[in-house]
Order: structure tokens, then sequence, then C-alpha cells
């Protein structure tokens, strides 16, 4: 099996040949703090093992819900908000048709994600989309009283019992929770709800390839077995704390050189808009992990060639604090060549005959040269298919280079002290029990 | 009617009592050249006038037409990359339902936007989804020139002949092109195509609402009068250079205070999922025409409360380079009630006929509070409605604040020199005749 490319040869005026070698010992440092568990936040570490360690049993359970859920059901919804929904959002956009819930290429139900906002308008049109139709649920939350997925959950709990009476529809309700303890938990066993884990070392940005990801992954019709076989290889090619020898370790130890020197916010791009919602995932990946302590990289996206015309202006010529990081596909998984015409009005003429692959690949490398030549400095990632194999494999390398670009910087890329705190206020804010003084106290400041 | 809220009360800890007054001298100048000409790129201030000054004739052709569509198409796609398609995908999304290509309230034809990648599999994916049903194509491009829509032009031009043949096929071809030169202005006067016109003084990205934007906008059912009357009435609430009565120069000022103190990245955030692309449309506004000479505000967008699962965590407690600016509607399409269930299980008792309105204003709250005490600016813009007349409203005052807020950096806020740089590299790799040096160039360094 092949495997994905990190390519850094755009980087040279932006670090001399000698950099990467001098963080070997802060990066031998760092995976010290990963593999052996002496850095912060080491109880979240089960990301590193997972493609070879998962449950076996809860994996084939897995694939068998899926097959229930794609045998009696027109409509699936994921109810989740962060980790819960981004992982298997980036996963099925990458692996399937761009419209799958127009037209669908697997005969698979239509999945759709909700509990990711407060909106009512979208939680309505999506009651309006599911109509009459058969319909299952996947909840996902380890507490099981986050307020985005248990309000959603309220709701089309409601729609369920209303459509199959409230025997039926337990049937039709999966819930991947904490493995013991938590109010979906406990819901889930006095319910008799299908049953699904969310590991207690894997943060949510982390969870992808838990049963967090995997159902809804699986409902619409992906090959389990390649994701996580892709993510086994990627493992077993990234134990190395050698730079020289360590793809993802380079890739951490380069951001890290970036960033000190004043790149801060790191774009990730695609060529292909089927990865938009990887931009997505990663976003939260990076920017959860290593956005603390006053200090870490912003993350941003980019979907090329569209937003060259839109932020491409900025990247080419603004404030030079912008470093790129480039996913590429090296084979489609279609490919439609330029037809020719009797005229040239639209210049197009010598390009007849080729494939958009070969010129989307060119707009790509001209790209680079123009961000390199303009003071963006570039990274590419390249993925070499569009299959579900590459995407365990990509997924372990983000995961894997986002940890140890973390202790390089020197935080916990484990934690997320800062989402509490909106939350808090809200709680505050909407009266909830406990919070009344705090609520008086914003109450004031609003 | 009512008109949008300008909302900086939470400044106070960034923003001192008289830095605003303090400003007016450069706001005052910069009006100036805005209004008389006097600044650079004034041939691109057509969108100043447009909503009051717009072709009649044509404006009632492009209805004619989008009814002309909706009974002939099930299918509409329009061709178009950048400002050719953002504006009329952000107005599309605000103002119809979240899937409406999946289940569409207004029963007009399905509309998706194509000519924005070089991706051959979204291109494949969307011949897909055609299939076999009736559709119709308007390609948006200023030269019929620019790479990405004309080849995907090309390829939905054969679909088109293949279907109906070649003469059936023209009356199915809408071009929005130059008023009178041109590649594509050409081919549709040849082949006798509908034609609508790209204004000389509209940059792509100030072009939503001309023909540009307009004839998707229509056939996706949206009141073109009501756009225009929102437009036209912050023309006419914005003309004032006062910054006491201008609420879109001071967000125009107060941008550009906060960027001056080191707040270098805005994000542009959302509690509505229908407002996503907006934020999309918005980054070209801002980014296009401000990211140059090496300095400018760094566009990015979120949507809420999905991505303080995301990018919360940094923007509580990352780099503090940040500001914010919401875009919140005060009273959207929908609203629905938090069931009640016997037990209290998932913590949300509290919460029991509440409307997810009211709780996803108070997470808003909670959350600029949270923001704020992390020490990030936050500034919000209150939509009154989700509907055309606030859409046409919201999106003049972005318009005229990001004319004003260029200027105030000292810089054209009408030009895209940047743009050039990968298509000149592109067209050199693909090796375009009169291209051959830099070709050869660029491939040494490959």
């Amino acid at each position: 099996m092949t495997h994905i490319k990190f390519d850094t040869s755009k980087l040279k005026p932006f670090v001399h040949e000698n950099e990467l070698a001098e963080m070997q010992a802060l990066v031998t440092a760092c995976d010290q703090e990963l593999r052996a568990g002496t850095g912060a936040g080491h109880d979240f570490r089960g990301f590193l093992d997972l493609p070879q360690n998962y449950d076996q049993t809860e994996f084939a359970r897995i694939k068998t819900a899926a097959q229930k859920i794609q045998n009696d059901s027109e409509v699936f919804i994921g109810i989740g908000i962060g980790g819960s929904y981004l992982g298997a959002r980036a996963a099925i956009d990458f692996l399937s048709s761009t419209f799958y819930n127009v037209k669908n290429e697997r005969d698979v139900p239509e999945v759709y994600f909700c509990g990711n906002s407060i909106s009512p308008n979208y939680l309505a049109d999506l009651l309006a989309v599911i109509g009459d139709r058969d319909f299952s649920i996947n909840v996902i939350s380890k507490s099981g009283t986050t307020t985005e997925p248990s309000i959603a959950f309220r709701i089309l709990k409601a729609k369920l019992i209303e459509k199959y009476g409230e025997e039926a529809a337990k049937g039709r309700i999966y819930a991947t929770t904490d493995r013991a303890k938590g109010a979906l938990k406990s819901e889930a066993d006095a319910e008799d709800y299908a049953e699904f884990v969310v590991p207690d070392d894997l943060g949510g940005r982390f969870s992808v390839l838990s049963a967090v990801g995997l159902l809804p992954i699986a409902v619409a019709g992906i090959d389990l077995d390649q994701l996580m076989a892709g993510a086994a290889a990627a493992r077993s090619d990234y134990q190395d704390s050698d730079l020289e020898q360590n793809e993802a370790y380079q890739y951490a130890a380069l951001r890290n050189i970036l960033y000190r020197k004043g790149y801060t916010t790191e774009l990730l791009e695609n060529y292909e808009p089927n990865l938009q919602y990887f931009g997505e995932w990663w976003k939260q990946l990076a920017g959860e992990s290593e956005g603390k302590d006053q200090k870490g990289i912003f993350p941003a996206s980019a979907n090329f060639s569209t937003d060259l015309h839109s932020l491409g202006q900025y990247i080419q010529e603004g404030r030079r604090n912008l470093m790129e990081t480039v996913l590429i596909i090296d084979q489609p998984r279609y490919d439609l060549e330029i037809p020719r015409t009797a005229d040239n009005l639209d210049g197009l003429q010598y390009l007849e005959g080729k494939s958009m692959d070969y010129v989307n690949k060119k707009a790509y490398e001209g790209v680079v040269l123009a961000h390199t030549d303009g003071g963006v400095p570039v990274m590419s990632v390249h993925l070499p298919k569009q299959d579900a194999y590459t995407l365990g494999y990509t997924i372990y390398f983000f995961e894997i280079a986002i940890a140890i670009s973390g202790y390089l910087n020197g935080i916990n890329p484990f934690n997320q002290p800062g989402v509490e705190a909106y939350k808090q206020n809200m709680f505050a804010l909407l009266g909830r029990p406990g919070y009344e003084e705090l609520g008086h106290e914003l109450n004031q400041r609003l």
C-alpha cells in the first residue's frame, strides 16, 4: 500500500537546511512525553494505539448496526457537536459523491448531522427533510448533558416516538456515550438503546476512529476495515522519533519553526471540494489542541481554486504571517477531459484533450510558486488516492503531528479549558439552577 | 422598515471613548475619496448607487428569464468563480431551506454552482446529479476566458447539446458578461444566448446585486424587489459621513482602530448555519479588498455554536490578535420549543417550554462576555429578520464599510493585483502560447 508523502521542498527560502535537524532533541523529548505518558494530558493518548487496539467486538457491532440502519432507514441523523460530528462529516464528504444527499451512489440512507448548533431554523429544516420517511438517530455525547445535542435529541426522539410509538422508537436510537456513567449512559441502559462507547482515553477531536465517527461513516457505506488499516499503517510508519524518518514529526517541527518566526496563521488548503470538511476537522484538531496560554498557530482553511478568487489576494500580498499546508490528491476518483470546440473563443484550445486533473495539478504547482515568491511558506501533503485507506492514514498523520506540535509549543495538547467559559456563561444566563450568582453578575453587564 | 443595528457596547475594554471621534477626520477624508471619486480604484465605485440606479429593463428581463428557467428546468447551474458565485450562493443559502437542493419549499429548480474549482470529482458528481433531467446554465464571466468557468462551461455546454441539440441548447444558456467585449460576449452574440451585463464599474466582489447575483437568486425564487429595496434603504441610511450617524462607518473605523492595536485577524461569526456562505462572501469582500501591500486584516469565519467546539478554545485562550464580528438574526424564520420529558436525565428541565431561539441568544450573550473577558474585542451586527430586504441591507452595509475601511488603511480597496500571480504561473505551466519563457523558468523550480 502506498502512503502519504510530505513535501517540504518549497520551504528553502524560509527554513535553513540546518534548522530541522536542530529540532531533533526537542522532538525526541516530545516523543518521549507522548509515548511514555510523561507529558501533560497523558490520559488522552488513546489515539496513538487505537488503530491496532480497538475493540473488535464493538467494531463488528458497529457494522451490524449500520446494516440494520441501511435496511430500515431512508434518513440517518448523527447528533453531536465538535469532535462528535466533524470527523464523521469529513470522512463521509471525502469518500462520497459531493452531493450524496441528493444523489446517492451507494444506495444508503441520506446522512445529516444536527445538535451542532442551537439554530431552530436548521432543526426545523431538517425535520422537513425527514418528513414522514423512515429514519434512525445516533446521539453522540460522552456526558449526555451538552446543551446542543441534548436539545436536538429531545426533539428528534419526540418525532421518533410520534411516528413509531415508544417501544419501536427505542430500536431506532443508537447511543454513543461513556462506558460507565453519565446521563446518556443511564438513559440508554434504561431504554435499551443500542450502545457504543466513547473511550475514556480519547478527546473528542481525536475520536473519529472510535465508535463516535465509525457508526455514521459505516451507515454511509464506507469500508471501515480499509479506514482502520490505513490508520494502522500510519501508526507503524510514524513510530520512529528520528525526524529524517518520520514525516509527521517533520510537519510538527516545521510548523513550530515557522510559528516562532512569526508565521502565526496556518491555512490548510485543498484542490478538491470533497476535502472542505477535512479542513474543518483539522481546524478543531489543531486549534483546540494548540490554542491556549495566549499562544498557538491560528488554524484557517481554504478551498482552492475557489478561494484563490477570495482569500488569494490576501495570501499573495497581505500581512506576511501566513503559512500554508496543502492537501493534494494525487489520483482523484474521477477525471474529465476538456472537450474540443470548433472555435477557440475562450482561448482554451491549448488545453483541449487534456484532463481536468492535469490542469488542477498545474494550478496547484503555479500557486505554490506564486505564494512562495510572495513570502508564504508552503508545505504539501500528497494523498495518493481518495479512498478509505488513505483517509485513515491521513487522519493519523495529523493526529500525531498535532500532538507532537503541541508539546513542542510547551502546552498540553489534550485539554480544552477555554471551551468551558462560554458554557458557564450560557448556563448562568439561561438560569440553570446553581448558577444564580454568575447569572446576576452577567446580566448586569449585558 | 427596520434596519440592521451595529452594537459596539462590548468594546469598552479595548477602545477608549475618545478614539472613535478622533477618527472622524480620517473617515471624512475616506468618505470624500469614495463619494467624489478622488481615491484609488475610483472606476469601481458602481456599488455605491447601484441599489438606486440599476437598469430597470434588465431587472425585468432577469425576472422573466428566471420564470422561464423555473418552468423548463429541474436543475439550474451557475458557472462562475469568486464574486461570480459567492454572493448568489450566500443569498440563496440565507433565504432558503438549509437543505434546499434536497427538499425545496418553493418548488423551484435545484441550484448548483460550478466553474469555481478545477476539480473533476466535483464536476463529475454534478453531471450525475443532473442526470437526464432538464437543466439550464448561467455562465458568469466578464472576460469569458477565466480558466475555471471556461472549462466547466465547455463541459456543460456539450451536455446541453447532447441532450437538446445545437439549436435548443442555445435557449438554455444564459450569459452574464461584459457589455461590449470579450470572448463570452462574442459567443453570446453569435449564438444568440440570453445576455446579461457585468457592469464595468463593479468588481466581482461588489457585484452580487447586479445580474451576476440576481439571476441565480431569482431562479431560487427569492424576491428581487425586496432585496434591492433593502440595499436602497441602506444606501440612504449610510450617506452621512458623521461617525455618530453612520454605523457602517463606525464598523470601518473600529476595525481599523483595532487592527492598529494588533488585532490583525477578524472572525465573522454567526449562530445560524444559513449564514455560513455569507461568511465566505464576506471573506472575499474583506480579504480581497484589504489584503495588499503586506498589510490588512486577515478575514476568517466561524459558525457558532458548532465552532465553539472547534475554534472556541483558540478564540478564548490562544494568541490575542483576534477580533470578532457577530451576525445575529433577531427573529429567525422558525422557532421550536424544547419538549418536556418525564425524567430529567439530560439536565435540561430548566429549559423545557423555552424556545430554541431563546437558548441560542443566551449562548450568544454568554459567548460575547466570555470572549471579552478572554481579551477578544467583539462587535455585533443585528439583522432584524431572515428576509430578502434585510439581506440587501446587510450586503450594502458591508460593501460600503469595507470600501471605507480599505481607504482608512491607505490602500486601493477595489483592485486585486495579487490574484494574477497564480494565474500567470498556471498558464505558464500549462504551456499556454506566449508563456514559454516563464514556463521554462518555473519548471526548473518544481
